[in-house]
């Protein structure tokens, strides 16, 4: 078994240390570490050491990233982004695998080694890209653990046949249920839900749902979702990724909600859009709510923006949030690290002995430098490997 | 006089041509120029070329990029915020002159070539930041073109001689009348706005009134402001920063105060935080109001956010304006290039002969592009004069 040793950096921003790498693991963290036979030795110059990013919610089936510039025309509404992007995929033909694979690659090269894709099921495409990011995942393995969501971005209830693609899907290897606005997008939110936590049941497996919905409305499918997790015992199995409602109600009703939400564990993904109110950090720690980030789109139909660098969306999480001190911006990174790591179900996770040995290399003084600077990751190691050096790959995929 | 010709370049994304710079000019603009005798020739790869960038309202002087970590641990209120500076100010031996000539050089090698920076004036440091900004301001003539604003941070009224200070900043050389929250900061708006719109009258300089205050009390602030302007035509003289009560107040009253601000062409800057309710820019833009952008505070006591990049600006502008389609997103490149000459009154500004010869170039297949990548900036012209590639500046200062 080959082993690493990082000589000379600092845990999180604490005082340096060496860090043995063995196999997969990390074996041992401490000072002048003795270096056992056929060790190769990095020296870390004192840079500052985290554990490898994790990316919460995002779409890489959606992506172009890599290829043209897409000009962007749509309409102001959520369905006008939905029935576009449909459009589009008929005449451009989108290749998923390969543009989800350059995304990735970069995502892996500025750091990030475990992530939660939500991957399309609709009418149109069927399970063509539960397939293409099967396939992508089978890849990646060994470098970055990626969590598969059947999503049906257009709907379950308003869109036959949906429902036994994901039942398909999941049998096939996704490994999450995904959920859209049982109000907003499914109009039928009774029917969509029990549709949803039947798969989880039948599945054993966890719910993940997008939940746009604004003020009361979005708060009435949170009360029906709380409400079907406590009655089938889903403690710590749903997530619900944006949550937007509870940036907008009032803070006495918000705050109840998130009072159930602890109670059950359920989790929420923010993606913490400068443009829309968006669950409160403070206000989900207070709570005892776990709350972790993702950066959603990058770079597709949807959206211009994005980038796949896990510190670059904890900056735009401690902008959302309005975090300037220095004890609260690290909240933001909490949610790229280990909130997300509780919050997806990612294990052996951690800058501990027994750990994955997923590693993350920058220059900077400090955490919150490191959330605000956009850094280049002077290197990063994924079970043990040496992957990238400057944000670049070391090795073709 | 030397001459430098930019082959194969893409004024902001059009068809390739090549731009002829004779002294600090642009001279011509065409498919495939002669190139006069002692002509420097550089091949522009079919780069996408930008006017120099121009950053709207900054405060140098706050910064301490480039220096060690600050640790911030701030209180909640802009109150805090300012006693806080103040009071570190006098233990941290803050040097203003080095800090913001280092963050300067960076916003040159990014491609700004114009900026405008509020430097505090306060009873405890006096004009010692004046003084040290007049300073910079000299050193980079030539380089970039700095508008200081004698900008009274702890307020006019409240603080006994600062609007004498304000008085002998101006007739040393200070560019711009500043202020801030004639009631949330002042206590006393009649008081302040008439101290401030006199100095405006005796020094015939123009005023730019930092306008946090939300809602009603905004609105009341920018009745007043209105008020004087009309009262003494000071058309086209005065710019609200900020102006956040234009996002919180109901879109009649905003569109009505809008109204009243495009009949006196007064102008509003804006940082867009992700955070704070902003003015829409489609609202100003419909309302003919001009509207530009400029990112505040850099790395200072106030916030640990924010990089020396206007294009990273004009993203976080679309961003706040949820921006997606390429035909809205090119409005905030407008807000760091055109817009924020017009509002700051930068002249010879822009692509076409006869203009400074500040250009950018990077490699972006469009506009949008260009505001969302974060590509470095492959060449950068000032004056006629190459000072930067790839966002290292290639001269010492």
């Amino acid at each position: 078994m080959t082993s690493l040793l990082l000589r000379n950096v600092r845990p999180l921003g604490a005082a340096a240390v060496d860090v043995l790498v063995e196999g997969d693991r990390i074996a041992a963290i401490g000072p002048s570490l003795p270096a056992p036979a056929s060790t190769v030795i990095e020296n870390g110059h004192n840079a500052l050491l985290l554990p490898g990013l994790i990316e919460g919610h995002t779409h890489l089936d959606k992506t172009v990233w890599g290829g043209p510039w897409y000009r962007n025309e749509v309409g102001p509404e959520r369905m006008d982004r939905i029935n576009n992007e449909r459009a589009w995929r008929t005449t451009a033909q989108h290749d998923a695998a390969t543009r989800a694979r350059g995304l990735a690659r970069d995502y892996l090269a500025n750091g990030t080694t475990r992530l939660r894709t939500h991957v399309d099921i609709d009418p149109d495409i069927g399970l063509r890209h539960i397939h293409a990011l099967l396939q992508i995942r089978a890849e990646f393995a060994g470098l970055i653990d990626m969590q598969i969501v059947a999503f049906p971005q257009s709907g379950v209830v308003r869109c036959p046949g949906v429902a036994d693609l994901m039942d398909t899907a999941l049998t096939e290897g996704a490994d999450v249920i995904g959920g859209i606005d049982p109000c907003a997008i499914d109009r039928d939110p009774v029917c969509q839900l029990d549709l949803l936590f039947n798969l989880a049941q039948h599945h054993a497996k966890p719910i993940d749902i997008h939940l746009h919905e604004p003020g009361e409305m979005g708060a009435f499918s949170l009360d029906l979702i709380l409400e079907r997790t406590e009655a089938l015992g889903l403690h710590g199995q749903v997530v619900i990724s944006h949550g937007f409602c509870l940036g907008t109600i009032d803070t006495r009703a918000r705050d109840a909600l998130l009072a159930r939400m602890a109670k059950l564990d359920m989790r929420i993904a923010t993606t913490a859009p400068a443009s829309t109110p968006v669950p409160s950090l403070a206000a989900c720690r207070a709570a005892d709510v776990t709350i972790f980030g993702g950066n959603d789109g990058i770079r597709d139909t949807w959206t211009p923006y994005a980038r796949p660098d896990m510190l670059d969306r904890a900056m735009h999480i401690g902008l959302r949030n309005a975090l300037r001190r220095d004890d609260e911006l690290i909240w933001a990174l909490d949610c790229v690290t280990d909130a997300a790591a509780r919050g997806c179900g990612f294990a052996e996770y951690g800058l501990a002995p027994g750990c994955r040995a997923d590693l993350v290399l920058m220059q900077a003084e400090t955490l919150t430098e490191a959330i605000v600077a956009g850094s280049p990751r002077t290197l990063v190691v994924a079970s043990g490997r040496v992957v990238a050096r400057d944000n670049a790959l070391l090795t073709e995929f």
